[in-house]
């Protein structure tokens, strides 16, 4: 069996694994207040060129998104999100548990435009409707599709003209950083939203996700927010060790090598099934894949193949999501492309 | 200035007031445990043919509709409502505020349909997603539309095909109950659902709504749950009292009454207008009118009459929302016919 | 029967109700943007010699106490108050249930004291432990005694060295104002504290609390706190007409008049079973009295009297509480002192 | 320097690590649902003899607490803990950040006993108060301290005889298993309490720990639960491969050897400094110690060691808290204890 179920289903990189094995025995404070977690800030705000930004190590990528917008908002305020966005589709209401609505927009392909935000606001009118306070958009995002920089520019304008916060889930940053079709380096998305996250568990760690907050009065007090919400690891160092690893030499670093290379068994897949005349749900050029095959032929890819169904069958077809992570071979991308050509 | 901006602008009914008079020099207990407040109840149970369904005097609206969510669900659990209705459009994210997700639909004319319940599953899968648990509708809508018997009855039957409590918000209900339109009487209702509310405020009370839970399991700890949710009133026994003087004589009480005279004006001035050619946003029935009228016409009307535009000016023309309340006379409602058509 | 349970045991004073009597019939807005809440609004302004104070006219204790907490608190922040003090004591977790830790210290006659804030402090560390944010106390307390105006005072001053938010509930307010123990009038009351509330339920409304905020950025879209918060009373003018009623005159108005009557009869009970030797639970200057009785005595008073028993029976004797109101007449005290003097 | 700070100073033992090493390049579906948390939970029920019992792979000990008592409780239940306790006193609110309250009382040498129970018990009434639902202790407790068998069976009747569910955090839970002064095996625990965790993070893994709920109704939906609560890790097999690697073979696993190596290194610094003439704080027989120095040998140890003050100084000497973890070598809890001697 050949998995593109996630581009979570295998363990850390080697180099990743590497760096957790050589730190092994060092005693460090508990807690994030270590000389690793400090490194590996310093490696972010090296990256992104922001001196002076706030990094804080999290755990994964909900308590990530749940603690940063928790501690954003006064309780009457309220979240703009895709309807297809994972804050709003994967998470159980996490965020709502903490009190706030999140106000959904249909997004196009996946994305939230500046018209949309207006949308939102048509809801709004006085102290008998929530206030939105916080922009939530994925890059890529569930759908893999990625904002260009004048788009993100576009979104950013419109949250500055609303007072809005913008905060830009990156669980796969590096899969749209380092895709063919992106034009938005993590410098200028650094200028162009209040906080994102760097992704590390779908690219190539345990687990953690470095949260970047880019201004000073979103921070205050935020360690108080992780440990409330339940976040604060006590082996602290754990991320910052494997951040240290996947960060050091910058664009050059192997969390951008990882990213790459996922892309590039996910575009085998991609231009090998459009060779076939395989069209796509969505128009993602990141590491996950949204083939529309026959229901025939997706029972027949199950024996051989992990993968998620993404919507129901519907009109003889299925569309199918297949995911490329830090483990994937060229031979496994070709392997399915070949089944596929075997099977129409 | 004539008001038609709500049912709320008056204080209570000469009679509620009466009760309150006469009884306001007796010492009760407090907190709705009193004589006045069982009379209340016994009354309700007597209306709807249910002798052992549990009631509760709430403050007010949103206190009663938050209450009773936040007891029936668990924190993954989530609620299903029309988007334009009230308790996501117009109760500031106070659902939200105990910690559950409203999953919202497009109501068609404000109403919710088993297909439009089965829609909003299709967003559930497994523990990714919140688990939706109730269903939370209006009688009559926030647009003034009712649900005829049959479509409630098939609601219900959707409802327990899918293990989901369904809520009644009776804001309005006797509107609903007594208008020409109606073919459900409130025997039925309680029949029809698990738990509803006789809106008190909106139908001749200073404030209060007599809530009726029909299924043991959702009354545990109830008092409880209404303490902790800033519910329980000093003096309760001042809710009881204004049921005790709505509802006594059932059918033929004034609570039917000043429904049937709240409706009677509103379709003066819907009969009136339509007689000019007007024509109206939705399809109400009840105590609610929204004629779309000419901007310039709406401009010249505010001079003389309160009333709320409903909807953004769009071609000329502004959908506004007229209300009439216990108080509102034939006068007053022909005056705004007549004035309309004198603008026309 | 003659009832000493509690001061909310009959309806409104005479005057108040006369208020919404002669104003039933007008048409306001509703959620309290009308006139009589901007009057009401201005007579406390008035009164307390502040004109730029905030003012909102709330449903009663509860809602008033957490919505203040809840709009004062970042998620990690918590409240100091006595163990025995009523948002501890008898909310039924309503402050917790938005979010927040009430760290309770024991308080020296149920009232808090610059040492014991100190004290809850010890318990503060870092970022593992709730950062205390606001002090909740009452006056009078929950036992019936007052702050005098040094101890309000230092209290004051602690809480502005630990950047402490100082609330005062003031449910019973007037009879601490007006009770010969006093050295603090409301306009000193008004620059030693952040908030407080004058009570209204206990003081001749129906029901209502006027909360005064002194402070700009404590009052930042308190209107979106009330409704979120499940507050705003649709007919919200019920308030400022009793509001209006109560304050007329400031301190020759009919608030001062009710509560200094209040503790006219308290003090006929209190004075009357001293002078038959009876000992008192606490130190109450105010409209509670809390005498320690033979529990044969009390078993014979509950054939003409309600009261509550305030702690349990130890040693043969048990403290009792006895409240007076605005209709408790003298006569009705008096009974009281006459029916222990026969049962001793 | 040598580090006394915590036992979660040090990465994984290198058996856990090994595991996490040969399983790195598998496939594995995400979040819990895989070969190694199945195992894991196999050779748990197997350890505790409770075939059926449900097991969770958590993150870490405060989201462990936090989910579960969240699960527990309906919204105006509260939980019963020693104010000295983890969950009261070291978690910055997380409980209360779910909406319930924790009732703290004074436990003696960090432990509750059925009359402490009782006693919170006194503050509940009625709808007025919170209603007591789960007792959260700690074996050990944050002082060290142990139940014994006869201890935990008491506190576990009377929470049966009040309807409370009786949780056990065990995030040392090695320690106490296999210090000398323990008379209580995990099979026996397992039937004297409601749900437990057995924990990792300081007892050799990276993070982890493993929730033991032994009532079916308690464990309902419990995934749900997780990952609202925002706990559920996508590589969730690393808690299981690591719970394997520390459990098999049960009582003669690394689990215990590693618990019974950091009894026994804590004992050596116990006995070394009782035989200087050290008195200590409390009564700790597990792997921490709190001895009770001189200010002035503190300040020269912080040179070579590091270890944190429990409480303020008082007349002159200071209690401090050392911890032995899975590295901690007989070596170095000899210096300690040297050094402690050629100081004093």
């Amino acid at each position: 069996m050949i998995s593109f179920r996630s581009d979570y289903s295998q363990g850390a990189h080697p180099k990743v694994l590497e760096a957790l094995i050589s730190t092994n025995e060092e005693h460090t404070d508990g807690y994030g207040l270590d000389v690793h977690c400090e490194r590996a800030a310093e490696l972010v705000r090296d990256l992104i060129g922001v001196p002076d930004a706030h990094v804080h190590m999290t755990v994964g990528g909900t308590p990530c998104n749940v603690t940063f917008i928790a501690a954003c908002l006064r309780p009457y305020e309220s979240v703009i999100a895709a309807r297809t966005g994972h804050a709003y589709f994967h998470e159980t209401g996490a965020v709502e548990a903490t009190g706030h609505r999140i106000v959904t927009v249909d997004g196009e392909d996946g994305k939230l435009t500046p018209a949309l935000i207006d949308r939102a606001f048509e809801e709004y009118q006085d102290e008998h409707t929530p206030l939105p306070r916080l922009v939530c958009v994925s890059q890529p995002t569930e759908l893999g599709t990625i904002y260009s920089k004048a788009e993100l520019n576009a979104l950013f304008k419109k949250c500055r003209e609303l007072d809005l916060i913008l905060y830009v889930d990156g669980a796969r940053l590096g899969s749209a950083l380092t895709c063919s079709a992106n034009d938005l380096s993590i410098k200028e998305l650094a200028r162009l939203c209040d906080a994102f996250y760097i992704g590390g568990t779908k690219n190539g760690a345990l687990f953690g996700e470095a949260l970047v907050i880019l201004r000073d009065e979103l921070n205050d007090h935020f360690r108080w927010m992780i440990k409330r919400q339940c976040g604060l690891l006590a082996k602290g160092r754990l991320i910052g060790v494997q951040f240290e690893a996947l960060l050091d030499g910058g664009e050059n670093s192997i969390y951008y090598k990882i990213a790459a290379r996922e892309n590039v068994t996910a575009e085998i897949i991609r231009s090998g099934l459009s060779a076939l005349g395989i069209r796509f749900y969505g128009n993602s050029p990141t590491n996950q894949v949204f083939p529309i095959l026959p229901v025939s032929v997706v029972r027949k890819l199950e024996d051989d193949f992990f993968f998620y169904e993404w919507a129901p069958e519907r009109d003889g077809v299925i569309p199918i999501r297949l995911v490329t992570g830090w483990g994937t071979t060229t031979e496994e991308a070709e392997a399915f492309v070949s089944a596929v050509g075997s099977l129409l």
